[in-house]
């Protein structure tokens, strides 16, 4: 293994660069002005897979954007482990708000990382976390220590959903057969104090619009008399929520997995400096359900957010108009044991039922994704944990994240197998927000450690101990 | 004044082409990008006005956009008319909605329309009712039947607002100084129901900003914490209302001037058929405040609207972002006796006080204007009445608008003269919306009313009756 180590430090610069080259095109999969580009990234996956030492490299077409497989077999009777990760992106709106062109990537210093960050969309999530396993494999094959079967599956509809990886994965079971997925596409504490992703919340997204008249009117000539749409979903989306924060939809909570006191202690003992939080943020003070620390409100509680609302006259200065229509995109991260088709019926019976006469509803369901929990007494769990052990000096916490992957459930359901949610980014990192950005720190601390997780991994599969001095 | 229609007749196609040609400049005052076509626009109606036989015509530089005055002095000792009108536009958002080019106007069929009518952004508001008076005037001075001394100012902030006249009259009061002042800038009933607009609502329009976190975030990690400023946006605005439709700013209705249970009795008199409202809109029900009708909600009642609301991802698919900030621009229209600058002050002072702790809000207004009332015992509404009753075969019905021209009390206080709103247009002809358009036979109607105006109200000045049979 010292080999290994030893690779990756001498191919620093160039693994870098290859990143960098990676993240200038824009795989912005929601929107299909980007479709040739998505097409590209994957290609250049691929090839990267290929260059790698993969064999039998393939890019799949699908309904949407092509999915990128290839394996590297060293002897059937080996364990598994499937790596998933997705080479498109979160679009870049607010372009205005990013310091530098979000598909031109820079290195800058930023605070918290000491080695300097990348600057890009998908510079953590995922290209750069998914990149690391590419380079890992590199460094293994290229000095013939490589433990066990690694497959590869990269997607490009992460950021849209999925929509059609369950259909790929169940055609394909066979080739996809493994004894483990394994995922970085999530955060670690800090870089003092790792972590592991534990569970995850799921996700229902809808758009929901509202129809007053068959056209924009004069606010003077019919204000008083004609519905507003803005007006009337304002009242409908507040009616959403109590004041104490709670989700006013009928049998909402209904499947909701209560965390018991104990699990709660724990949890809240993780380190977590509220004032930090808020200074981060610049904020005066957080907002969330009553009864429950930030940490429980982001991770064992279910939200209802808008994402985005819209309608009326939204230029420069002022336009007396009725808007005949208002729009809003509204999701709600899920916790265990809630289900997202579920969720998304209730809110859409709900929200219809709250619309007054004067006014038309339409909901349009996204997609959604289950939430999940993953258990941290299997040998999977420990090779992670000792993985991330032997690079950072320090067990690494389990910790339940806020977010959603919901192709967690899916391979559970179709591959029978559990998902190792081992990633390197930082809370902080703002993916999905202007001026996302990857640690370079975070990068080769992430590519160190795969290899030993594999090793680790096989050692403890055929029930040989792991001494982390070795 | 045979003579003066007859040239009307003559000259038709003329008059009509000239105002296809007004239009096709897009004069739209509130954006920055088209205050080149601005200018040009108001050089046209310059060169129309010394062709109609205006003398002394200026294009008056303001700190906006100009202001174009003329005037045809016939004798000192007759009395002087000052001709309101503005050759600016609202913008066409949204231009998808348009059937035909918001600037390139095409006369078409379209119901209650007999004649057809023209599209294009500004066809009634206001460029095709000024022109009736540019027209006007070029039939009495060409057939040399000029009552009256006559005055134009037609300014091009109207849609904005009207920020550079207050300060323009102020300075130029002697020019302007006149008897009464003449604005074609409302509606009548119907084309077989003519009307004078008697009363308008007055308007406090104010933009509101709420900001969470320092940045868009990612809604899974910090979802259920932090305050999401679309759904405190809708919470505050939400809260503007109560149920029965009244607006719970406090002490917003202490200066309504309640109308008495006659003078609500006469209004809803006038014919309106509320089951053709609704088919025309394609609403299925109303909605206003509680106790009062259409016709009340729309004239002698305060509104609250929002015109425009925005913020996080409003383009296609999914994203999952926690925005930083929302938007929404809000209006309010106001009846006697309502003082704008308090209502914006009282909204102001009220939103601010609703804002919970995780996030800020600024406030920024926008123009506003005084509601007015017109008394219909004087001698310039008689004229007005008569000319109508002239040219239609009926007594106009003395109407309260919904709508606001804040100019109306401008000109009671600076150039203590009343003012008659003797608009052409229809509620139907879709002004600030998709579409608008302005009948061909109320573009004549106006021009061959205009001249009696004068007549008679020279006439009735000097103490004679008025016959109209002669």
């Amino acid at each position: 293994m010292g080999k290994v180590q030893n690779y990756i430090d001498d191919n620093r610069q160039r693994f870098l660069d290859e990143l960098l080259d990676l993240l200038r095109i824009p795989s912005v999969s929601a929107d299909p002005a980007f479709a040739g580009d998505v097409k590209k990234t994957a290609q250049a996956v691929a090839k990267s897979l290929k260059a790698a030492g993969c064999k039998n490299v393939k890019v799949n077409k699908t309904k949407g954007h092509p999915i990128v497989t290839g394996e590297r077999i060293v002897n059937s009777k080996l364990p598994t482990v499937l790596v998933y990760g997705h080479y498109d992106v979160q679009p870049a709106d607010p372009i205005e708000l990013w310091d530098s062109p979000p598909f031109e990537p820079v290195i800058k210093k930023v605070r918290g990382h000491k080695q300097g960050a990348i600057f890009a969309r998908g510079a953590c999530d995922d290209k750069g976390q998914m990149y690391m396993h590419v380079k890992a494999l590199e460094a293994m094959t290229k000095t013939k220590n490589v433990p066990c079967n690694i497959k590869f599956m990269i997607e490009g509809e992460e950021e849209v959903g999925s929509v059609n990886l369950e259909g790929f994965i169940k055609k394909n079971k066979k080739a996809l057969n493994c004894d483990v997925v394994l995922v970085s596409d999530t955060s670690i504490i800090s870089n003092k104090v790792p972590s592991i992703t534990t569970g995850l919340r799921g996700l229902s997204y809808v758009e929901v619009e509202v129809s007053g008249a068959n056209r924009d009117l004069h606010s003077g000539v019919y204000g008083g008399a004609v519905a507003n749409p803005l007006n009337v979903l304002a009242d409908m989306i507040s009616s959403l929520k109590g004041k104490n924060g709670k989700i006013k939809i009928p049998n909402f909570y209904d499947d909701v997995l209560e965390v018991t006191k104990e699990e709660r202690k724990a949890m809240n003992n993780a380190p977590f400096d509220i004032k930090a939080y808020k200074r981060e943020l610049k904020i005066n003070d957080t907002m969330g359900e009553k009864g429950y620390t930030v940490l429980e409100q982001t991770s064992i509680r279910p939200t209802l957010d808008v994402n985005g609302m819209w309608g009326g006259y939204i230029g420069e200065g002022a336009k007396t108009v009725l808007p005949a229509k208002a729009f809003a995109k509204i999701s709600m991260r899920l916790v265990p044991n809630q289900d997202p088709d579920k969720i998304t019926k209730l809110f859409t019976k709900h929200f219809k039922s709250l619309a007054p006469a004067g006014v038309k509803v339409k909901v349009t369901p996204h997609h959604g994704g289950e939430p999940a929990v993953t258990p941290t007494n299997t040998i999977e769990y420990k090779a992670a944990s000792l993985a991330m052990e032997k690079t950072y000096g320090a067990e690494p916490i389990p910790q339940r994240s806020g977010g959603s992957i919901p192709i967690v459930s899916l391979f559970e359901n179709i591959l029978k197998v559990k998902t190792i949610l081992m990633g390197f980014g930082l809370d902080t990192d703002d993916i999905h927000s202007p001026n996302e950005h990857f640690g370079i720190e975070n990068y080769f601390k992430g590519i160190s450690t795969i290899p030993y997780f594999y090793e680790y991994y096989t050692a403890l599969k055929s029930g040989e101990k792991v001494d982390l001095s070795a």
